[in-house]
């Protein structure tokens, strides 16, 4: 059974009050553990969506750890794609997301990616700088916007940021704060398949069904078109549950650390090539994907 | 969205051809680690349902690689409970599986259990002998048959042996094989959210859509009620992942080791006291599952 509308008229009935991602450019959330010394076959992706002409890239390690080993691997990765800059961001502190040289920077990509790391970290050190705004303007202008693992999860308005699996479905289990705000109606996460993570995106959709639960697997991603469309690229698995249609739940009447029912969530696994029309809760197989990117071209 | 019929007349619906329990006895799948010292939450409860004046407990070991460890473990929990007596049977190759003196003691038990351990070892050493035998009857007369973990994988007709979660959804990642026929129509995995398992249903689902996906969690039962009526017991929870109206999926078309595909499963989240018409394809809140099993006394 098939939950669409007619898939011809997608575009007619578009409900473009709620757009997903109301920028010209693409945004890209990738799952972790990319490869990105091998194939690159993520990396090689997003690199070809940057607008032509505009060759940067800006690397952005606030959310590692571990950035003086990080930022090289990706220079190195994008500069043998073709990138004809590659300006490696540590971005440690508020000061640093305030810094006028850095803003100039970002204003001259046309990729601007985001490392993994701690989301947290991301949020605390990015949420209303300078920095941020000027990633924004990009996206907005037809820049692409991409990151992996933390970098992915601090994406959309709202992020998850802590909860084990085996705790989350159990009410609070899952920590959620404010993200980055570049894309709406979502909820990311990423290491979605390796680690089993199944059950945070449940108790989010349990808690608020409105919006779409994509779940990452590792050297996976999803391109964010315009108007919404998701594509999924990689080697592995782009997670879908979708709790729009939820029937039922306790959630509400449930004390802290007790467990959520769930009666109808639904679930979708994606692979490259193939996509999903986030507005109309839509599977798009790869004959579909293709039909709909071309016409929104 | 309720996918159900109406939920007033499930029983003049239910396709009686294929019926997922036909015993009078229950059925009784563990997800593993429940709790064998404290309250023995699952352990009472299926004790209870043990047939009035069947009080004698048959334990299992066979799937078990330390049966010395377990079986004091249940007896101890069983004789707490009122167990007149707890016969432990190691069953470690198949002619202990074809004795006759242990045959006698299963047909006197009124609750069959089964350890956890490896479910090959279950299926390998009781496959086709006089035990086995004997406890389906014994099931068909009205005894509990229960287990845990590997003792509750190994149920179904058709078993999960093997798998990692992060390998599954790529064709051939888990590996299937007859399991101990006590039941049709489902499939069930064990230490479900603990291990995220997801995926290994999943790609269950993907190869045939037609038999239920029952992923419990630890310390999280399910009673398997005469008519394939599900009931969740215990603290944790019993993920349900119905892939009947399937969609589309490309797993025909891949080669061993490739992405899985997955258009459109359905996902429950039953906690203790919720119910499942497997039949019916219809989730039970308390009350409806009160009802129904009130119905088919």
């Amino acid at each position: 059974m098939i939950q669409c509308p007619s898939k011809a008229s997608l575009g007619d009935e578009r409900d473009m009050a709620s757009p997903v991602l109301s920028a010209s450019g693409h945004l890209v959330a990738i799952g972790g553990a990319e490869d990105r010394t091998s194939d690159l076959e993520i990396l090689k992706k997003i690199f070809s969506l940057a607008p032509e002409g505009c060759q940067e890239v800006a690397v952005i390690a606030t959310a590692s750890g571990i950035p003086d080993q990080v930022l090289p691997e990706y220079e190195a990765a994008f500069l043998r794609l073709g990138a004809s800059h590659v300006h490696s961001l540590g971005i440690r502190d508020r000061q640093a997301a305030a810094d006028a040289d850095t803003v100039r920077l970002i204003e001259q990509s046309g990729l601007i990616f985001f490392t993994g790391g701690d989301q947290l970290r991301l949020t605390n050190i990015l949420g209303g700088s300078p920095v941020l705004k000027a990633i924004r303007q990009r996206l907005q202008d037809g820049a692409v916007v991409a990151g992996t693992s933390a970098g992915a999860a601090a994406m959309p308005g709202t992020m998850i940021y802590n909860g084990a699996a085996a705790d989350a479905l159990r009410k609070g289990g899952v920590s959620l704060t404010f993200g980055l705000g570049f894309v709406d109606n979502l909820i990311i996460d990423s290491h979605f398949l390796e680690r089993g993570r199944f059950t945070r995106l449940m108790e989010v959709g349990a808690s608020n069904p409105e919006h779409l639960g994509v779940g990452l697997g590792e050297d996976a991603g999803v391109i964010i078109h315009p108007h919404g469309i998701l594509e999924a690229i990689g080697p592995g698995h782009v997670i879908l549950i979708d709790s729009r249609d939820l029937a039922s739940s306790n959630i509400a009447d449930l004390a802290m650390g007790e467990p959520v029912a769930v009666e109808y969530m639904i679930l979708h696994a994606m692979v490259s090539g193939h996509g999903f029309d986030v507005e109309n809760r839509c599977y798009l197989v790869p004959d579909e994907l293709d039909a709909l990117i071309e016409e929104s071209r």
